[in-house]
Order: C-alpha cells, then structure tokens, then sequence
C-alpha cells in the first residue's frame, strides 16, 4: 500500500500499546481488519512522529483476501478516515519488507518566512518571523550530499548503532504559489515559503527535522555555509541547530532500488 | 482591522445567538474586549459561511483604547486563537461602514482534481474526481464579467431584494505546486489543482460557491460556454450547476474605491 495522510490528528504512524492513542498503523490495522476479515498487522516504511505528514509512506501485510491486488486500495479507502488515504496497492514478494528493502527516500520541509502566518497554513507550515536567505540554506545544505556520518543531525534518543547515512540531494527553493492565493491584498510585507527537499537511502531519528533547523538557523543568522561541514565533523548533537517542528514535515515517497 | 482565518472549525462569521456556537465575531469580540477592557461589538465587512476561509477580511469597531491603532493587531494576535490572525490595523473615519462603503472584492475557490485527495489537502480543497477541461471553465466565466442580475447564481435564501452586480473578472488556472510536493512519485495519475479567482463590487448569498459549482459543470461536461450566458439570462436558481462545498472558498480582500 502506497498510503498518504496528514499526521495533524494522529500521535505518529507507530501503534501504541493504549489503544486509545490514535496512530496511522492502528487505523490502518483497523480498516484492512474491518475490510478482510481477518487480524491484520501492517508493516510500515517509516514510523512518522506526531504532526508529521505524508503522500507516499508504504505500509505491507499478508491476507487471505480475494479482493485482487490492484484494486485493494479502492476498498480500503472505503474504510478509512478521511485524512488517511490509500493511494495505490499491489502485490509484492511474500518476503518483502519495506524497512529492509534498499530504497530512496524523499522528504520535503516547508516553512512560511513572514511575521504573521496565515491560519490556513497553520498544522501544515513551520513558521519563522525572521528573514531568511534562501541562497545560504541552499549553499550550506550542499555540504551534507554524499555518505556521511550524521551523528551531529540525530537524535540523541535514536536506537540505530550505526549513523552513516546517504544523501543523494539537498535542494532549498522559494515557492511563489500560497502568497499568489494569499498575499496579493495585504501591505506587501516581505514573506515568502521555503520548501527543502531531501533525497537519501536512510534518515536516522528526527534527522530531517534537524537538518531543517540548522539550514534555517544558517538562513537566519548569514552563517558562512561553510561552517557545516564542521558541524558534521563534530559528531555530535549539541554542535548542529534546533530539531524544526513536526508538523512542516511530509514524506514525499519511496523508490525501491 | 485585516482579519485572516481558517474557517474550519467556525460556524461562519456573524455571530450565533447561542453563545456556544463558535463564530469568527465571537472570537473577535471577545479577544478585542479582553484586551481593552471594554465591551467591543465588531461589524464584519463579509459575513463569510461555516468552512470559508479568509485571508483579507475587514472588521470595524469603536474604541477608546490607548493602544495606537496601527499596532493594535499585534497586541490582539496575543488574544486570539492561532485559527484567526489580525494582519493590520489602522484608524478610520469614525463614519466609516465596511458593508456600505464601495468595494472590490476578491474570492478564490481552489479545487483538487484527480481521483484520490491528499488528506493533507482536506478542508481547504473542493476535491472533484471527474476530469475538468479548464478552458472551458475559463470561457464561460468569461461571460460573467460585467454587470448583470445574478438570480440565477444566488441561493433562494438570499434577503437581498437586488440581485444585480457588477463583476469585473473571473480568471481560471492551473497552479503546478501543490502536485510539485505531493505528486512527483505517484503513478503520475491525472491530477491537478485548479484555482477560480472573481473580483466584484459584490456578492449575493452562496455567489463566488454557485458560480464555482457551475464552471466546474462545464468543466467536467464539456458543455458549451455560451451556455452561461442562457443561465444568466433565465434569473432562475435551478439554471445554474450547484452550489460548490465551503471548503473550497477564501475571502481574499477588499480594495475600498
């Protein structure tokens, strides 16, 4: 299952053992159960926190079901809540699993950059009040493409022994679109949306979250790009900027490779 | 005041006689009283419906208030909900009546089309699953630039006794984004996102959703645009398509003439 949602209602994609704490894989075991018959635990790509959002996580399961493969999405959205979507299903290998499958993983970060965020993109938007420079975010996320170790952009609570991880591509660009619907009337301040896109074959725990933070706090303060490549040098937590919040992150997609 | 909003979770903006009832005045009364200590009763420029968003919203009130008025929506943001900002403020003549001053007026109405909705796009997207041929849409809202009586395009509800009003453009896009970061590792369905702009001196009851819910039934039936023009011609509700759902809708501004 290709699956999409927004994370703003849910406590992250991972059940929990209260069953009164609303997460994506427990509605998700919920539907297909519902829709199968049968007891059904899924398996998920990536166990997306509180708040964050996603178009193309993949969750896989096995089932009995004669609902053919192709057309299982169809039903289950049936099923499902309205800000949970199955995208599209098919049949894989009976010993697939998406957490030990090479992949590349692709994750977009927004932010709005203007002193008063417009309430439509509240849940969905990081907002920063200070001016940002889009070239530097963009000069100093270079630095991080390639094979790196990421231990300075982890969390300290992560379980993974090993933090090396790969980048294929950090890119950082304004989007003119949202100021086009909602900016036109208003006093001409000066706000703009950043979006950071991030391809790699693995993050570790809130890596993409902080290295949205520390692209931002360089756009923020003019540091010289350069200094990031110190920062990953260091190995350690406390030299890269803030974890950004939850909720201006989207799991864009898997590419199986 | 400029006033933007996320309709959602409002019963619209004229405030209920049931208290209870969450309204966008509610909320400004109460935020604006709180912080100046007096009982404030704002007259809203547009009494938008439950599920409408704004971005350029006017409210007016009277004030004996130290606070100087063109730092006033600072002070306020600190006592409204993060669904509703105040974006500026400044004095005007103490005659001065947003309903009964000559407007412009601009409203957005923004769709997803395509066959499964991103849930992150929930609430703020009308979704239609039919495919739309844009041009048309923007052929035959052409035709409703101008000055005419508009029955036809208004809610039998309406306590308006005049129905004719001047309108002086309907535009019709694609705007690419949105699928930019939710779409480029899908199936590459068809999907798109379409955006109705109109700009009048104003509007009837249900207006800018009727006039939505029409092009898109052009749109998806290939009908000839010259049709409208019959539509306009008949002063009859039930000639045009159906009134397109709240969601979709954002009260842009207002330019005073």
């Amino acid at each position: 299952l290709q699956i999409a949602y927004d994370g703003t209602n849910y406590h992250g994609f991972a059940s929990q053992a209260d069953e009164d704490v609303e997460t994506i894989e427990g509605a998700l075991n919920n539907a297909i159960s519902s829709l199968t018959g049968e007891s059904i635990s899924v398996i998920g790509a990536s166990r997306t926190d509180a708040g964050v959002h996603a178009y193309g996580n993949i969750a896989v399961f096995d089932t009995a079901s004669t609902i053919p493969a192709d057309r299982f999405f169809m039903a289950l959205n049936t099923k499902l809540p309205a800000d949970i979507r199955a995208i599209t299903s098919y049949e894989v290998q009976s010993d697939f699993h998406p957490r030990h499958t090479n992949s590349k993983k692709t994750y977009v970060y927004r932010i709005f950059n203007g002193d008063i965020m417009p309430p439509v993109l509240n849940n969905h938007y990081e907002h920063c009040s200070f001016d940002i420079d889009i070239d530097i975010m963009k000069s100093a996320g270079g630095y991080l493409i390639g094979e790196h170790d990421f231990t300075s952009f982890c969390s300290v609570n992560t379980q993974s022994p090993d933090h090396v991880r790969k980048i294929y591509d950090v890119d950082v660009c304004e989007i003119p679109y949202e100021l086009n619907v909602l900016g036109d009337v208003s006093d001409k301040k000066n706000q703009k949306i950043i979006e950071i896109r991030v391809t790699g074959n693995g993050f570790l725990y809130n890596m993409v979250r902080i290295i949205a933070g520390t692209l931002i706090d360089f756009g923020i303060k003019n540091r010289n790009p350069e200094e990031i490549i110190d920062i990953l040098s260091r190995c350690d937590r406390s030299a890269a900027g803030p974890t950004a919040p939850a909720c201006g992150l989207y799991l864009i997609g898997y590419e199986y490779i």
